[in-house]
């Protein structure tokens, strides 16, 4: 045996995460997550999923029977979806503008999908036209797309991508993990056909469970894959037509049973994310759909300009930024990462490294969830100036906080 | 939209769950979900991340390196070696006693593997001769074993089944989802080259999080399959020499990366399931291995004495039963489900039913983690006697508690 230390009761530091994700839950979330568990057909837990179900539904703006949670990260959701949907030879098309495209592509790949990119430069999205022309000569089972990547910052237009999906009868599946909450998105209005997200960005809570949503179509293609369990299958119980799905744990046909009337053992719901998820959902519902994704601009908006006044540059296509993070080059002569390790040690606020082509050039700011407020937004400024002043970057000291709570009443 | 409801403030009924799992959390696990959040590679994160590791290799009994936890519930763990390990193609041998064995050949066909089984009538464990015989016919590359099988309460000697796999170089994967804490369970000395679980059974914490384990021999054959997501990949990564994984979110050696001194972003880990896995490793280590295997013992044999006191019969070989969880026959003439049902509306406390060729013929009463405990195993005697009376049961009255009273010093 290698130790015997029980090391320390847990106590983690106080941060101010101010990076891509996962960020500060909202303490009605903390709240949630302790409350005591119940069993998993305790008629209370089962009215609980069917709670989220109709939370989620709301949130997503969508009429999607089958909305629930995949219980493990935002990937999982991902992976859910595509070896749900997909068959090995089935054909993906994906529009890849960051790094969490190229995961889409793996993930595709992994399941044995046949994958073609539309590879769009880091920093820009995808035009619809260039969607439509490889859908045209491609002629793919499902279009696949990253709302809003947060390797880039860049949040990419649905809506027109739901339009051509539709026109030619291609299922239209969206990540939406890092821009959900932070972001407008209209389900139904935009045609989605599947839709998957985490709760550890704007939704405000802690990374581990991921909500999803299928349109009736969706549900359809994948309940042709249904196979049950032997272990549990009865007499009554019919298999679809097609391949089982690949996955057992990922098997969205088994899922939708589960929290479907019928209740058909899966696997056991984690009771405390959920309950951590339906508290995320009641606090943007609450405040609304509306509210929440304007103080999320505004939040944002008061970052970027706040940046910009001190003179640095912002990283990629403005006019496409998510609300709740941004790019900003890190200045000539300093050292990115000292700079952040720095801002985590002596102020307790972490802000975002960068991947692949923009690592060590860009750092990415966020503003999401409980921490799309102003005194996140001025308190992360003022930390970063004086660490840039320490370090004698080139910046116009004095600016960014006064431009930043220009958009704010006080 | 389908409704506007945001439902009321979470606030679950307070239940002594004496089923099969899920069971109520011990209290300093609630406290540690609850624990603020911080970011992914803090050095405090990724610092609880190595004692995660170092108090599941205690925990386990093992040196083994690659000790981590995967984000999901514990069949996200078995789908995570069994993916991980075989290849479309590769053999794999599963004695089936119960449910559980049954999932694991679901899992494995799945994943694309040639299933055998041993097919053990429930009740009963499989006798180490049956397994070296498949062994030497089928020549699989893995024998996979459930330890604790809940839908019967056996518990699948190991030592033995390691000797054979070690004499005929087979792959030795266990799922201990529902005996880990209440039974012994020594990877190393017993040969386990894989091991899974939960925490929702006696290590006494909520569902979604699945401690794994994984020697250095099956350590080096996933390794083999090692494919690095281009989003992150750079120069000095190299792939293994075979195909890849047929899953990102289960990619044990992206897992292993991950957890690894490379830090090499996967998934986000799920950091309040994570303090709740650190938490019930830090309460299983304190009380010490041989201290809680032997209150589950006492605890499950108080149960059964005190349902045997009753006049009520028990399902199963009692020589292998495990000692957190007893089947007991429904006696005549009474409606199973109703006594469930009034025993959890009118007392709060859940006792589990039954899959299968057992449903409706037994129920399953647990003692596991914070259940496992004297006033819990009374009250559910007591309670449940006297729904039996209520109903007419033909039963022995006032003779459970008693009996149950018998195996503690007060």
């Amino acid at each position: 045996m290698t130790t015997k230390s029980l090391f320390e009761t847990l106590n983690p530091p106080v941060r101010l995460l101010m990076g891509p994700g996962p960020i500060n839950a909202y303490p009605r979330v903390h709240q949630a997550i302790s409350g005591a568990l119940i069993g998993q057909y305790d008629p209370v837990m089962t009215g609980y999923m069917n709670q989220v179900q109709s939370l989620y539904r709301d949130l997503l703006e969508t009429d999607n029977q089958q909305t629930m949670l995949v219980d493990g990260t935002a990937r999982a959701g991902i992976e859910a979806v595509l070896v749900s949907v997909l068959q090995p030879g089935d054909k993906v098309l994906i529009p890849v503008m960051g790094r969490f495209g190229h995961l889409l592509c793996e993930i595709a790949q992994r399941v044995g999908a046949v994958v073609r990119t539309i590879d769009i430069e880091w920093g820009e999205v995808c035009p619809p036209e260039l969607v439509e022309q490889a859908i045209k000569e491609f002629k793919p089972k499902m279009l696949a797309t990253v709302q809003g990547d947060t390797s880039t910052t860049m949040n990419q237009p649905l809506a027109e991508l739901g339009e051509i999906c539709d026109r030619h009868d291609v299922l239209f599946y969206c990540d939406a993990t890092a821009s959900i909450a932070g972001n407008d998105l209209k389900v139904d209005e935009w045609k989605l056909d599947a839709v998957s997200a985490g709760l550890q960005k704007c939704l405000g809570g802690p990374s581990g469970s991921a909500p999803m949503t299928l349109s009736d179509k969706c549900a359809e293609v994948i309940n042709k894959r249904k196979h049950i369990e032997a272990g549990i299958k009865a007499d009554h119980h019919t298999s679809g037509s097609e391949a089982a799905i690949n996955s057992n744990y990922f098997d969205l046909a088994m899922i939708m049973d589960y929290w479907g009337p019928e209740r058909l053992n899966h696997h056991t719901e984690a009771t405390s994310m959920l309950y951590a998820a339906r508290e995320c959902a009641r606090i943007f519902l609450e405040e609304g759909s509306t509210n929440v994704v304007a103080r999320h601009k505004q939040a944002g908006d008061a970052m970027a300009a706040g940046l910009q006044a001190m003179g640095l540059t912002l990283f990629g296509n403005q006019a496409y930024k998510m609300n709740n993070v941004v790019g900003v080059y890190i200045p000539d002569g300093v050292n990115g990462e000292q700079i952040r390790e720095e801002l985590l040690l002596a102020f307790g606020i972490e802000i975002g490294t960068s991947f692949g082509p923009l690592h060590g050039k860009i750092w990415r700011i966020g503003t999401m969830g409980f921490n799309a407020r102003q005194d996140c937004v001025l308190t992360t400024l003022a930390a970063l100036e004086s660490i840039l002043l320490k370090y004698k970057a080139n910046i116009s000291p004095g600016q960014a906080v006064t431009t930043a709570m220009k958009f704010y009443s006080i």
